[in-house]
């Protein structure tokens, strides 16, 4: 999910746990979903649907948490490689540093001359010159240093409820065939629900994101039980 | 995974189509490769095994390759929206949008009277001032229009490729448990010169991102192995 998503004006503007959260629970209430509903076309005990559900929110939430916690440890240190970069440009060449500003401005219609006085200011103050690099030529924003943790924590976790959610009947039912009719019933509305909240927190329109949410979902759903059921 | 980390300036640049690699195959070489570890240690057929792990892939697939799909048609829809308003805003209001640019220069340091040439300029134009806006004011770059399309087929395709390497050896071993040890071998292999590939082309350092990558993958399947054996 991109982040450019999440960055507005004046509306609502999604901070990073909401974007966790609609990451990790955005696959949470699929794939399990689709693995339990796939396995109980294909097996009779709601035993086995339970344990590779299970297995399966377990796995999902450390690698999706994991790799969450990786992209935003990566994304750090990207941003602390090119500011320690730029800082040594600034420093060591800065009249091409300097040129490179009045390029930006170019691509733009600004001509050298028009925006002299700019570059000029921007230069007097090292420190403001490397913050306006990072942002405006290489397009990169200072990251909160806690979002690694926070991001594997909140992405894990919204993944274990979303997932929990389709194995409910399974854990009530125990013949599989009879749980599966539940199962979709209570997913699909949880589908709903979360594309509902997902449209209105991310500004887009809501009714349609439910509506996407749960097609992708059943969708997947249909696909792991055709597929389950014909291997069988 | 954010889009910063593949933005760099004079490193290789990778492109939307190694990060939708990166997105797809990330998860499928872990949470298929996870689930079978589970089950392996739960269940005595490879039937269920293969079943399984066929119908996560199936649905891990679609959900992330559809998922994708949406996130980068949202992208666009976003643009889009983004463009008109500041277009609007640059013709209905022309002077609270040109305050605006004076704050963002304002921002890093430079006074009202040495911006002021540049911003005259960009009022000039008011197509590349609509541009400026867009990537200056909201960080927002123009995306790609067959990107949604290709994002998806790209993420599923890797999914599956991802997926189906951990579950090849139940496919030719009768025996979860002779399979077992095959798929960990095979599956971490894969992780390691997936992850050394992964770091080249992002450019973080290769080596640590192979070893990376493959505690998570390791990390995810034991954690599923031990709950699947825990429930059997």
């Amino acid at each position: 999910m991109s982040s450019s998503l999440f960055h507005t004006e004046d509306h609502f503007t999604a901070g990073d746990v909401i974007r966790d959260i609609v990451i990790g629970m955005s696959d949470g209430l699929t794939v399990p979903f689709a693995l339990a509903a796939g396995l109980s076309g294909a097996f009779m005990s709601s035993r086995i649907v339970i344990t590779a559900g299970l297995a399966e929110i377990a796995a999902g939430a450390i690698a999706m948490g994991l790799g969450g916690f990786l992209a935003a440890r990566g994304d750090a240190e990207h941003y602390a490689n090119e500011y320690r970069r730029e800082e040594m440009e600034t420093t060591a060449v800065p009249e091409i540093e300097a040129q490179e500003v009045t390029e930006i401005f170019s691509a733009y219609g600004i001509t050298p001359e028009e925006s002299a006085s700019t570059v000029c200011a921007l230069r007097r103050n090292p420190r403001e010159w490397v913050n306006f690099m990072m942002r405006f030529e290489l397009g990169l924003e200072r990251p909160n240093p806690a979002r690694a943790r926070n991001s594997a924590l909140t992405i894990g976790a919204s993944y274990v409820i979303g997932g929990v959610i389709p194995l409910l009947p399974y854990m009530c039912l125990p013949a599989p065939q009879h749980a599966l009719p539940w199962s979709v019933a209570v997913t699909l509305l949880a589908l709903l629900l979360f594309g509902y909240a997902k449209g209105r927190f991310t500004g887009a329109k809501a009714l349609r994101s439910a509506c996407q949410t749960m097609c992708i979902g059943g969708l997947a759903a249909a696909a792991a039980f055709l597929l389950a059921r014909a291997i069988r």
